[in-house]
């Protein structure tokens, strides 16, 4: 056990994440009952899309002197989501969700989470790593995981799909992580996973979609590349941004030293989406993210 | 009146920044008091040190349908904030604090300050910019801005400690930025003035306080360079850092280059740090700040 | 006198940039010339685009000690880029060309730009600066330069674009900014001044082309927003890219708000890629460009 | 053998880094030479510290067409080197340097690096990895690498430090990589590899050296913390620096959090420090380094 999952599960705090149709007295509402159940607020944000008219929180609260249980304080909570019409998810810092990754034969973002695993920075567990590839089978399963072969070829392609979604559903998936998947997700599999799936794309997203992004990228010059994690959706990287990130190239650069450059991007971005995920950080809404600091 | 001015107007917010001894409750009360008086909330947030057992929060809320008037508002709050032992500042949009610009003979920052002064961009009122040497009065006048000239000689250093001092008196001056002023405030300034004075510090803070810190870096050889906008103690260079950023460099540029580099740094560190002062987004305790977004 | 124009005076240098087919041999004949001449190099760069198969080099020199007159150097180095069938430029560190500025109502770029030539800090004639309002006549003609009003509507359209093109031919410009000028120049602008006019886009291209881009990004959710300084071509916003940013933003940010954040970027972008020019740092081949460090 | 090794493999190039005291002819002394011999530069890039009077060159050179041996270049080069009083190196693109890993407890540095070799992405051989902790032998043998556990304890110390030393001669390393070792190596060690051991410091030097740098960034307030690679000296976390880099952080950070989020970028800037070094892209000279790009 990591110094971190100790000190997680010395001090265990509830972390409240909601939205509803923006009006006064929400704020009021929410924090008399996290007052009254007995928790002390640790850290907590609320934002208003005026526009919109939605409004979004999230609160973290320690829980140590919670009067009740929490199953009576979920039940209880309810009652004012509903006068309010809000969708609400409640985390304790000790839950632990399951984690399936996706990649492809390329290995730097699939290394990383498997190290960040063995290091215990992800407090989530992961239930096994798939792919269309053999590649990466070595890694995973010398980090201790399993790992399951799924090759496609134009003439199983229908059927891989839906041996990965029951994959996912036997294991009691609540996070998808595309690390560098290389796959488009078919619907039956994205509809069974609502922004719940974190795909990596290797540009800045809206500029260069689709494949070989590094190469657009040098062939239109640009001073800047990015990455981008988003939430998979049926629109090939169209999907709700969660996080992005740049760094400076130069005319010196060739397509095959971008990408070299943006490996490190992707590793670090795509681990920042899938904490902030796991944190309870981030709220959906239309085709954007709301992710509290 | 600029957009951005205009925009203000009509739709007026209160701000409220406050900072007392962390218990369970102070959420709750004061957001009760809130919706109580008719105000919506449209951004919110809260921290708490835990370690130093500070809770600390920023709420600003539409005020457009206020039940009450603005006193009687800040009476009320002030009920909630003695049973706390909370410290607290309520600003409107619509206030316009009085602003004294310091400097000396290096003028990217006055420039830049007068530009977004012109351009509207800065809410508060500009009383009048001030400085040891006459090089700045021609661009402040021409922007149609007092200039006082207080020269500086080993004789009559006090003296001119004093009329500076007077000046900020007499003139009600909410807030003094040091832009590249390059004179040290005797106490009897800084004391009248606690977390109302910002600096610009031409190094990241806290490597290479003191002067010429470009040449410093250089000669350490450094990758990165780095500015620092903090409050002014009598310590120098060691008030509570309000916002900080750098810029890389490399082997190529000689001290020279180093300083013209910084300058752009210069501006906008300073800019941010006076935007996020006027707009009640920081709080000081101890030696440090809470910088609200 | 600005003290970098005092140093810029005191120890000229000559910038060479030039670029040719690549093949063996070209480094060694221009380092050799330079070398014979009596110069000294300061500092050299060069680059090869292996799949372009194009030679790039930028060589600046110190003059003191050089042997017969600069035209003699000329002349002499003329003989050499025929042989290697190679574009080249000379600029001395003590020329001064020649540049207008074409703005239209937003001016945070022009009062940065008139801020930079007021200090000194750009080697380069300000000759005028154009508008298709009269906002900026007062800040120009406040700092001592010419303003030309050149009001456009749907009746005067290419009447006005001759009065401009006519106004820039008049008056020898050699770099045309538009700093925020919202119009776009027609070809018969456009193509006399090849790799000369430098557009300011506020996004990070090419993402968001086209008109309110911060909008844009704030309907897609990005999570940075960027700018992009390039060489005008006739197509919009699809010039040879010289200098991008970018700066992180979240869900709290208004378009409005992504507006007032994008115009720091704007102006430090677009001074940049202003400097980089006028110092002989940027060579433009295909639709993209070589910038020297 | 990965992608990029087989590029290596199929197009060597020769990279040569120089400095020397400056004085003209220098430049086209070399050019010449590379010219003469048949090879084509593909990169180059010189610069002079005008105030030190040294000239740095680094080329790199397509060496398919050299006419005569390897050996026969570098004797004909040692000819020129010696007229100059110049120190060189030159490196193949295809040679192999041994590597040593230093580390602790801590193991995020070491298991990006274990990643990274087992990728292909270090142009390296790592010959082991040693600790004073047993930690990470399992990740380091799993992916196949040695693993030596040297304990340190008060009465052992001096033995220690000779056992790796001993450890570091008899395997013929040529860089020793501190992947966050914190013991502070002794000058027979150090002496025995000038600029060839790198040292991650988990600060932005010379800001908050020594220990725990993440806890003194806290207490400071600062609002970005840092990471530096450097040389190792014998005076601790003084030696030159090879790269920097930063992320912003805000008062709701923890020590603990700071921690966490200095690791990404510790891992990254490490790697980069040793990419450059192996790639022969950094001089030393007095306390500092010149790193082309």
């Amino acid at each position: 056990m990591s110094l971190l999952e100790l000190f997680v599960m010395s001090y265990p705090t509830a972390t409240l994440l909601l939205s509803c149709p923006d009006r006064p007295g929400i704020a009021a509402a929410v924090t008399s009952y996290l007052f009254e159940r007995g928790t002390n607020v640790v850290h907590a944000e609320q934002h208003v899309d005026v526009q919109a008219g939605i409004f979004f929180q999230r609160v973290e609260v320690e829980i140590e002197n919670l009067s009740g249980t929490l199953d009576e304080f979920e039940i209880g909570f309810a009652v004012i989501a509903e006068s309010f019409a809000m969708e609400f998810k409640i985390r304790l810092s000790t839950e632990r969700p399951r984690v399936a990754i996706l990649c492809s034969k390329q290995g730097h973002c699939t290394y990383d989470l498997l190290a960040r695993w063995s290091l215990g920075e992800i407090p989530a567990q992961l239930a096994f790593v798939a792919s269309n590839h053999e590649t990466l089978r070595e890694p995973t399963e010398r980090a201790g995981y399993d790992f399951h072969h799924l090759p496609v070829d134009p003439a199983n392609k229908e059927l891989q799909q839906e041996t990965l979604r029951r994959l996912l559903v036997d294991n009691d998936i609540d996070l998808v992580i595309m690390a560098r998947y290389m796959q488009v997700l078919p619907a039956r599999v994205v509809d069974l996973f609502p922004s719940q799936i974190i795909n990596i794309h290797h540009s800045f997203l809206p500029a260069f979609p689709g494949s070989k992004p590094y190469h657009q990228a040098h062939a239109r010059g640009v001073k800047l590349i990015g990455v981008t994690a988003h939430y998979a959706t049926v629109a090939l990287d169209e999907g709700p941004i969660i996080e992005q990130e740049v760094i400076r190239v130069t005319h010196r650069h060739s397509p095959e030293e971008l990408v070299q450059k943006g490996r490190d991007l992707e590793t670090i971005v795509l681990a920042r989406a899938v904490k902030a995920h796991i944190n309870n950080q981030v709220l959906v809404y239309g085709n954007k993210t709301v992710v509290f600091g």
